[in-house]
């Protein structure tokens, strides 16, 4: 009989290195531990956790690098839809994970696997997204998470490693980071707390550059395309290029607390340099080339978007409508968008369009025109206040 | 046969000025000139209007001042909902400018006024707020215009003032300063264009302190009723006292770009550094006490809420319906906001309440607890799924 | 050492008669069984019902009526909202539970009960309800399921019940019936499919009345408080009145398909004559008092409001937010509302408030009129459509 | 010098008879009468307008028949978004006209027209849709309203086609009538008055056939596409013959009271039995084979989607970038909807299409099941009333 084949999500940390030998050894399975990069690991880290697969003994090491795909079918709407998590959080770790789960399902089922696996622990949010995913796209597979179902201490995981022969560095740093392209996640004691915020060395990034300057991002139809005199080949390379110019002035910290999927509140920290500058000149080139309307509906469907993306719902149709939505809406978001960089900040200088509406051959706002007269907006008023005109006089004796 | 009655609101500017003394040299109107003070105003400013106003030889001249009218039935909502027009503007001068005219109204009410009056030109929002408030509680008083309907430059307004003898310094300032209660509005040659930003000098505060520091605002059910070590009579005091600390931090700079009630872009420079630090200050309150769903729904009447205030629909039913929505959701919002000002920016440290959902009695976000299991979010997970479980399986033709 | 106390939600069917021998014989507890009556249960029934306890043996058995207070706490806030699930369902049944729940966790505070215990099964809403509303009200309490978690078919509860001496009429009938003041749901063997509909002998109100009648129900602040020449003491009389009415014309029938809490789509016929009644002739008096936004607003919020009733989330703070709105939304909706019952159908022919905004003192729709003139609206259509008009000259090229 | 040319919207009724000789007598223009047929016009009928446009002497008579474009650019979206202006009016006339209105600034810009005109009052919305239209379209030409600003009286109007020799038969009918592919508007003494109620015999439609039939309507990715055994070339037909089946039933009755554009309110009477047999099998369909979240979002887009073709606002991008969202939402919407029709009323009997989620696969609703069982149901109500839970521990005391 064959043996049982697992896919495991594999980070390399104490937790997947502890399921790659708990799967194969106490559960007998063929392990295929996957590393999905969606842009948050360098060529360096990666062979360092494949040196750190090969050392557990998985079956098979596999990194599956999505970061292309990732952008296309998720950073790209989030900008489009100038997402935050309740007008604070880029969703960084939270879109993430939701393509992490979907690539290690997919490849699940490329090589015909009897399990899945994921290291996540009973406490947080990534489970329920792993476990979603999971039985969406495979379900017939069964899914496997020793870590939540056995509930070990850190201690009584690396004891189990080393009783398998496995020394491997697993001390506990400070704070607990996780790198994306979308943004870096910072947990540590504060954030367990609703008072404390972070210390500023629990930042990946410190200030290094206390010079201000001055930028332009240029956008196609929504998308970031380049930085100054650069266009890019890719997007991708837009966020990367703007991340290395911006970090260095320790901009876009915030510290979110927001509603978890199981019903608690969380806090994290998180930078974000990159995504906050983006979604911000992105917004502003917007507010001169949409519609009033526009802009209004974008904004609804925008959180909708970002809370059931953050919930585990991307797979839900309405997930794709919305996306239709966006796209359409982005035809005249093309233009560049000046942006001084300063430390811990970043200011919108201006737009270039030739969307923009707030052209001059209009008539300035404030000033006299020559589109319509005084008495076009006398008019137009004695039409507007009509209905509350007519309910405040029908009403006089009600409200007073 | 009796003089004809104007009131007029009046500022003391060149526009009002010439309509005081046109409606009553030329339209041999009774002027009753009235400033409507919003908190905008110190009593020296005022004094210097009063005598503007007798030189200007009105009938009669009246100050009215609805600071906190202004605040109880207005900021008080804007701060409950986290306004912020296109998440940019807080409303300064739009939110007041309907209270002004209001109040013009009132008085004119009081009076008996034939006429009402008041500076506006045909090219901004103002007109149509002042138009839209006068016919709706004036419905039977002739509102009149001068400026809009003269369309005179400047200079021949200043020509006027001095062929009936009057002689004052009506230079123009390079930038045109609006100041109120809730944040000063900026506007210059730069706002005329979409790609210039206001020099550092165009703002009336400039940055005067570089020594960050600590601060916490106090709010009761939604109201910020102190600071630090102080409990205020008044909320209105509350914001005078944080821009005053604020303020020399060169905090809440921005400019904005919206659509206008007469369909074009206008851009408006603004600094506001009380009222955006206590909208981020409350909002931060906020995500600890309310529920998911009413920062859901209460985001989405705030836009609305904004919206119509900024689009002169104040008196319009609906806005009382979404007052009453928003006072009934601020029964927990108490507690204190931590927050650090320094040049430029300012950050939220953190909370503290009594209502503060995120209790770690219940289980912290990320660590194990008592409340439920690994096994309960299993169960959890295999129903929340169920839905989207099922549309992948009896559509996975027509998705893949 | 004492007995523990468990208090049953019961209604006297097969399953709670289950519960009431098996959680007293079995398990050993003091069975409290709870009656809570929203307005569905008539004296006679009541009596039976208290009958088949004291048969059973529960040690004590208790009718708590809260017809008033579910009209006072749900019912007023439905037809206010003019709630109709997924424009379809008046919410007869999901609005019920949750009010009995809510009874039956009141009534185990007062006696201090060790558990609580339902007699859902493991396969629709009401199990969800039950449980969400005992664990929010009762965190401390053990919540018993019997039914969900013994799995019995219908035949070996009988078969037990008569091992222990019970000898009652248990047939299965054809529909099963579930009768409330908001209306009757029917279940049989056609909802269990997609495409058959109920026969006409399922419904349990049959045509008798084949003449058309025209009557008229008064409203005060948005509650039913009288039909053609009376007024009712309390509005719970009204919606008794008026279904007796309309019954005879077997008005207010259909099918509802809808997602179930738990992810699958559920499909259920219902009559609810007086309730679809009531919420058109509300709708239609709003039509003519409410200003364009309230209705807007209030259209969105209705939908979340029965969504969430609908998925037991009734003690969720928003719930309470929604319902001030609502409450504050009502001041004008005033009048009568004349309406045609005929059979299978009815008609609202108009209206009378003294809050009709469609006065004809402003002018009619469609005849010329005094309080504006066709200049005006030239005026009004040029400012409204400005923002088009430059979007589209901006965009030529882009749109063509 | 060459006469200046003016393309006139024409119907051939008094108002527009009249603009043809005043625009061509009076103003000496080149008078191009363009009938805009949207499906509501038979040949006779069309033929009739011919002749009387030849009687009146116009340069040029045209007729643009634009059905299919009125149904692929406007009918389809009202479909596939369930849109029912408050929930009762279909858009019969209100859509109509904004499409008249772009056919006829089309044809102006075709033939290069100077002037375009229309015959609309300035009592009602149609002037705003045509102002509309043709200011955005047509941003160069000047738009001539005779009737708007003349004022004249049906007894002048008709002295003033006498005084030129026109003597044709303009008796004013009791009811006005329009008649379109997605409905009749029906106006009379009654609509203009809140409490009346229109006469059976003011309906186009008499019952004729009181005989109930059960038929079907197939639907493709959300498009009527054919009838019982019949699928059609173009849903047109569809429409069409779903007319002609429920016509003599008096199906879909109505009579609307709204916010008109200008503010007040206004009533009309309709009949439009497909449009409402159609809406209701569509949204039926939907039901079963969108997910809830779908029909969420889907339910507001379609009331701004309606309310902003309904005031006039159809070139705003919003409707676009809505149409996108529609248009991907209706890849499932495919299969058979039963309907049964009788004397003034119809039922939705059952649906069936190979996307229903209610398949009985994976269990059925209130029947035990083999997906799930009742412990997974008790972990997801745990987490799933995990933050109610919290909620009401934290605030005992403010709630009680």
């Amino acid at each position: 009989m064959n043996q049982k084949k697992v896919v495991l999500g594999f980070s390399g940390g104490l937790d997947t290195s502890y399921c790659a030998v708990y799967l194969n050894k106490i559960k007998g399975l063929e392990v295929h531990a996957v590393l999905v990069n969606t842009g948050g690991f360098s060529e360096p880290e990666i062979q360092s956790i494949a040196n750190r697969a090969a050392i557990l003994g998985v079956n098979h090491f596999e990194v599956v690098d999505i970061t292309k795909l990732y952008y296309a079918d998720c950073l790209r709407y989030l900008i489009f839809g100038n997402v935050l998590k309740n007008n604070t959080y880029p969703l960084s770790v939270s879109s993430e994970r939701i393509f992490q789960a979907q690539a290690i399902a997919e490849y699940a089922k490329k090589v015909n696997a009897d399990c899945v696996a994921h290291g996540s622990t009973g406490a947080g949010n990534d489970q329920v997204r792993f476990d979603m995913m999971f039985q969406i796209v495979l379900p017939n597979v069964e899914i496997l998470t020793p870590i939540r179902d056995l509930k070990l201490s850190r201690q009584e995981e690396i004891a189990f490693l080393k009783s398998h022969g496995i020394e491997l560095d697993f001390t506990k740093a400070a704070y607990s980071i996780n790198k994306g392209l979308w943004g870096t996640s910072v947990g540590g004691q504060e954030t367990l707390t609703s008072d404390k915020s972070l210390p500023e060395s629990a930042y990946p990034s410190q200030l290094h550059n206390t010079t201000a300057q001055t930028i332009c991002v240029h956008f196609k139809k929504g998308e970031p395309i380049g930085i100054n005199d650069t266009i890019y080949d890719h997007p991708v390379e837009t966020i990367q290029a703007l991340q290395k110019l911006a970090e260095p002035y320790a901009i876009g910290r915030d510290v979110h607390v927001g509603d978890t999927i199981i019903g608690i509140k969380g806090r994290v920290g998180f930078e974000a340099a990159a995504p906050l500058i983006l979604l911000k000149a992105h917004h502003s080139l917007e507010k001169h080339v949409l519609t009033k309307h526009q802009m209004i509906i974008k904004d609804q469907l925008s959180m909708w978007y970002g809370n059931w993306m953050h919930e585990g719902l991307y797979l839900d149709e309405v997930m794709r409508n919305i996306e239709a939505f966006f796209r359409d809406s982005q035809q005249c978001v093309s233009g560049k968008v000046m942006i001084q960089l300063s430390p811990y900040q970043f200011q919108i200088l201006g737009i270039e369009s030739k969307h923009d509406l707030m052209s001059s051959k209009f008539g300035s706002y404030g000033e006299m025109n020559k589109s319509w007269t005084g008495e076009d907006v006398k008019g137009f008023t004695k039409i507007y206040g009509n209905a509350l005109s007519i309910y405040h006089q029908v009403n006089t004796e009600v409200i007073s």
